[in-house]
């Protein structure tokens, strides 16, 4: 069979680390017989410069028929400092996410042994620590209308809501990622004050007796930033709603102080992407520094999410890990010892494979 | 003169630690040759018990013929699982807010030497942190109309709402408290996404100008929760609105590992509120072992903020940090040291202030 991949290597360092997770994804393709066929397609400020729109409508016919899409990152400084220039690369990630009906943002937070040092946690705190974040992608505050001003420009207003299918189906994927996990879930929410939230609460408890093995908690959004702090090794699979999840995430992301390692799946209603969680890194681009690891697991969890190919996944995770253990790491993680660039972790990824 | 005080002890903990924080309070009065008035009133699940109202109007009316308010806490566990009954202790608070038009809530974040081992980061990250989040704590998400549910109640939706008239006072403010410190503002906000976020900043940036000695940033807030985390130094006053407010002041709560600690004050239009940012704690409650410092330090706030009276502000500081370093402290803190009653630690206090 040929596994159809768009591949959408965006702004920044994104066209260098989407190199690196292709050259281990042939080297996967080749060792297990698989047929791939990648097509590139435009996304972000690159997408903006050469057609005007940061998620071309070529680009989303490509993904509607590609059977996974891997994705680098987009965003460039020059639109940093005018959040409200007319076309900014971020609307190509949010027409993105609505247009494939990504309503699911599944980030693992996992920690590697020999980079825990880097995390701002202290070790006891964050060795160990291992769940899942489900962050809702495709509704609430970012997506809400109305959004916009008075007539007088003097008043802004923006729109959270959430209907019961959409808050279902994401609670939904919490409780079957549990049941697969430590079957614990925390359903992080403001119920106390949003009238979204008490729906999800409301949806979350009816659904909740149908999975009788999963222990369920529920968390006001302000103690789940305290908590994923304090004890993060208490989380197994954390659910939430879009905005709050923006935030947790990424939180999230630095107590294993390794973000340069961690992927991303988004997953939803057509085709699923598979991106790094960090940005484009302009400072970077171009220099042959960046760690490619974040791709090169989103790419592992492609095989896995996109494919069901845990043999192929399992084989990129071992490679990522020994080139940990063989010290085969870029600046970022080489604490003073050598460091390697872009390209050759990558290619000693692919070459550990083959 | 007379300073007329309305007291409001709450729930759980709160009286235990408000009665410390009233006999430092009387000791330097006493000291000072002031003139204070204390009148207690109901608040939170103890106010719905007896009147079945968590914010009665004799106690708003209370507040607004007081020169401060001093509170404990709110919050029973009996609501915490019933997060849609229709009388609820946080609604007090809310009301609270929005009667006593208390727009800022400020929570200065500091460290103590003492307490810097029990951080959740590393020592050399947080050692010497020492911030000011202003909350805009009457606006946006909490209070933002319409909010409710779809006829058929499949659908809910919360309203986000800022006039640039709201964000002026509140971005105002955080310019002046950084003009009387480090002369650094981070502006938290969505600008990417939320129509409100970008009002915060058109406004905040008209009103740049005005002050050419503050260096300003702005700062998503998905990106703030990370820095409060990898560099809580880089901080000097940060100004978001409520929502975001509520979720970063919490987590930038939990890094000076010092949460009993921790005061806050609430400013508006009317009468101001000081509290301590920890919650009503109902495992201790009664049982003489909650930490007073964060209610003791709220009066300290008083003194200064309320009264301008800032020599008896710095003598309640200076009480508190030879209380730490005498080790007369709460079990929280006494790190299988002795650890001295809610009630010892106020006496202690009190005494070294006389
Ligand atoms: C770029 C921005 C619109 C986006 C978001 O807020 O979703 C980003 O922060 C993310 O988390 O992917
Ligand atoms: C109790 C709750 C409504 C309140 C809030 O969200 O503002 C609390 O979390 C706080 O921060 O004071």
């Amino acid at each position: 069979m040929t596994y159809k991949i768009a591949v959408l290597a965006g702004d920044g360092i994104g066209p260098e680390i989407v190199a690196q997770a292709r050259k281990v994804t042939d080297a996967i393709v080749q060792k297990f017989g698989h047929d791939f066929e990648y097509t590139e397609a435009l996304v972000g400020a690159v997408a903006i410069d050469k057609v005007g729109n940061p998620y071309p409508d070529e680009t989303h016919e490509l993904c509607m028929n590609s059977d996974a899409v891997l994705f680098g990152a987009i965003g460039h400084p020059r639109f940093d400092n005018d959040p409200t220039a007319k076309v900014r690369p971020e609307q190509g990630l949010l027409a993105m996410r609505k247009k494939l009906g990504l309503y699911a943002n599944l980030r693992p937070v996992t920690t590697f042994k020999s980079l825990i040092h880097k995390s701002p946690l202290k070790t006891e705190l964050v060795d160990g620590a291992d769940f899942m974040c489900i962050r809702e992608l495709t509704g609430g505050i970012y997506f809400g209308r109305p959004q916009g001003r008075s007539e007088d420009g003097q008043t802004a207003y923006d729109t959270c809501v959430y209907s019961a299918d959409e808050i279902e189906r994401i609670v939904r994927l919490g409780f079957e990622y549990a049941g697969k996990r430590r079957k614990k879930l925390t359903i992080v929410d403001k119920a106390n004050v949003l009238a979204t939230s008490r729906l999800w609460r409301e949806v979350s408890q009816r659904i909740e007796p149908e999975f009788p093995e999963i222990e369920v908690e529920y968390m006001f959004v302000d103690n789940a930033a305290m908590q994923l702090i304090t004890w993060p090794k208490r989380f197994d699979v954390m659910v939430t709603e879009n905005m709050f999840g923006d935030i947790l995430t990424d939180e999230a992301s630095v107590i294993s102080g390794s973000m340069g390692m961690l992927p991303s799946a988004s997953v939803g209603v057509h085709t699923s992407v598979f991106e790094p969680i960090h940005g484009s890194y302009p400072q970077a681009a171009g220099k042959n520094i960046a760690n490619p690891c974040a791709t090169v697991l989103s790419a592992a969890m492609m095989f896995e999410y996109a494919f069901a190919l845990m043999k192929e996944g399992a084989l990129i995770r071992e490679a990522v890990d020994k080139s940990l253990e063989a010290g085969i790491v870029t600046e970022d993680i080489a604490d003073g010892k050598k460091a390697y660039s872009t390209s050759e972790v990558g290619d000693w990824l692919a070459n550990y494979i083959k």
